[in-house]
């Protein structure tokens, strides 16, 4: 969410957050500005949502969705300055940030690059070690924060689908994304009830997550969650 | 501080660090990139500095020096952003963010146009209550914020001309800037000894400051400062 | 046209193709990339439409309707540049540049600042004495750019309000904008029918126009245009 | 050259100019910026230069030497867009655009990489057929440029070691630049005299070059140059 910019309005964050209990905020590297992340920052409070920073990739026009080499120890200071920005803003609103989650290439990259997930673990536990990390089941990066002593929670997509090494598809081809909110509910539905999930080749494999994740820009976010509010109502 | 940007190197701000008391640091929007950033305030925690976060207008190419029309809501934003940004690294690295001054173009605005000085002091102060603002004598910006109950130190420059209404000369005029270390050392002791500055025309004027700067990329910055220990040196 | 920005979409530019003789293309400063600048001049080629570079202050954030300071030999090559990647770029795919028209900020000074309007006629003439400058009508741009030798087509804004001294009503002001095709069409109509135009305060001024703009991110532009060219049809 | 950024000086391109017959001038992606582009191109037209327009990754803040994934299409617009611009800014000083060369990581992925080769070789050549392409020896860049009917000029590096697989050392690695002018006259004449060079792990191989390049950052390009000169006088 947040990932609006100046004139270029991505989505109406507000209308989704009635029915989440979570969101990853961008932090104005590859979308968001200091306003829109304030204003989205001050709603989801509002909502009483779980507050996440959504660090990146420096790549606003590719919007963080390019692989970009990085030295970790640069690495490290991007992802740290971004989630400063983002709990400081988040405390200056009186709310308190509750988790990290990378963005786009750099979330690809920090589920099989161990100097990328380290320098991100490092980046997250000095800006407090009390922050969760989102981050992929079987992945190195959930690993290496919990080796460090982060608090990890493991994340499933509703809206993308999985390859059989229940890596995300990639969006350059097609079917990388779930557009009916049935397929979305089926998802849902497998992982929370049966703990697998049925890959892009239709393998049948274990998958367990504990928060789930749907994009904003996804156009038809809004329906996908209605429908699955249907069946996994929020909690009072 | 802190006003590199990758490739581009303007100064080793640590030649400077054993000379100073406080530092403000550049926040990725007129200067600094998070690297750039991270490595300055460690060298600044080492040095034992105060620790001051330098926002600015979003112009990278104009250095923050050009004046640009914003929006009070929107510059709000973009000010505690960059404050938080800079106090959560600091605190990453041990250290404790003291105070803030805006930067360039924003700080001449902030002296004189009210809307502005309100929009940054609200920033500040939702931040965090107990920073110092550093601002101009006689300027709005000074009294908006002890209006709203923060902190202010007057600052005076020692590397710079004052017109006869107290204001910093522009850039674009010749003689805006002190090079001579026998000036500024003068400008310095007449503050310092007789609460007077001798503005550009000549005339001597009432002025008081708490707190004293001189531009890291001064290219004489290093031999004024050195001058100026010789007669007023570091507290022990 | 052309404003869209990576993944940042504004408007399907081709859409409004059929319906206008004229385009103007942003640059990359305040909107669009090089690929959706190439897309854009593509299908401005395939529908015959005269191309116009759209030249901006560099503000992506603010969109280019934010006045900045600029030193006049700075904007010069501000405007060059973009010019020439316009030009070349329009070159490349089989077409030529017809005109230039400033955008936002930047046109709005240009009607008035003679050093701005000074260094955008310069920038133009030596990209090529054979440009159009699309120009508001009585302003000194239009003046200084014939006083060269540039060809100026008075252009009137169809979906905006005019001040009683034929300035654009500010955006930062309630009707600024018109909304209603029917009320673009009577601006129109008087215009071209009577050389008269109802400024914001109900006066009725004199006002000569040789060419029309309508925003394309005017959320109505499609059914204003629509309305117009019932009563105003493309030639044959 | 053309390297500097606003308020960010590289290096005083002029002072090399007397001893140079070609140079590349950055188009404002990596590094640049309108008006520096502006002045390095109008003094290069004094001292007779051929110009080459030299096209990046859009990352400024890494300098254009960071790899990023690009989908071909993207790639073949933007470096239509800087050379285009390029181009028309050499023009509109009474230049001529000579060549093109691609900049850091762009340059080392298209020597290897079959589709970012491809792309960039249509770009130039939709700009202007008749305008050079230089690229390193045993490319793919080459081959392709050649059968596509560009021009090549093949470049050999004078500052920089060669691997056994005549691909540049990697900045990454010690010795990957030659800082004594010695060395860089060694790798001239063996170039020139015997068309060998040695490699970073001493072997000599065939290396064929009909261009050279310094790199204008080196700090001690000029020392380099003004050696070379002395052994390899400019033609009258």
């Amino acid at each position: 969410m947040g990932e609006s910019y100046g004139h270029y309005h991505v989505f109406d964050d507000i209308v989704l957050m009635p029915f989440i209990n979570s969101c990853n905020v961008a932090c104005g590297f590859h979308a968001g500005d200091p306003l829109v992340i304030k204003r989205c920052i001050s709603d989801a409070i509002k909502y009483n949502l779980e507050i996440g920073a959504h660090p990146s990739f420096p790549d606003r026009q590719g919007f963080g969705r390019r692989k970009m080499d990085m030295d970790p120890y640069e690495l490290e200071a991007l992802v740290g300055y971004q989630v400063a920005a983002i709990k400081g803003v988040t405390e200056s609103l009186g709310g308190q940030l509750n988790h990290v989650k990378t963005h786009g290439a750099l979330y690809n990259e920090a589920a099989q690059n161990q100097a990328y997930a380290e320098a991100i673990v490092e980046a997250v536990f000095a800006i407090s070690p009390s922050l969760y990390l989102y981050a992929p089941p079987n992945s190195i990066q959930a690993e290496i924060a919990r080796a460090k002593g982060l608090k990890v929670q493991l994340e499933g997509f509703l809206d993308r689908r999985y390859t059989d090494d229940l890596q995300l598809v990639s969006r350059k081809l097609e079917h990388a994304s779930i557009h009916e909110p049935a397929d979305a509910l089926e998802q849902l539905s497998s992982i929370l009830n049966l703990n697998v999930i049925k890959t892009f080749n239709g393998k049948i494999l274990p998958f367990h997550a504990d928060t789930f994740c749907i994009h904003g820009d996804n156009p038809k976010a809004l329906e996908i969650i209605k429908l699955l509010r249907m069946y996994f109502p929020m909690k009072a």
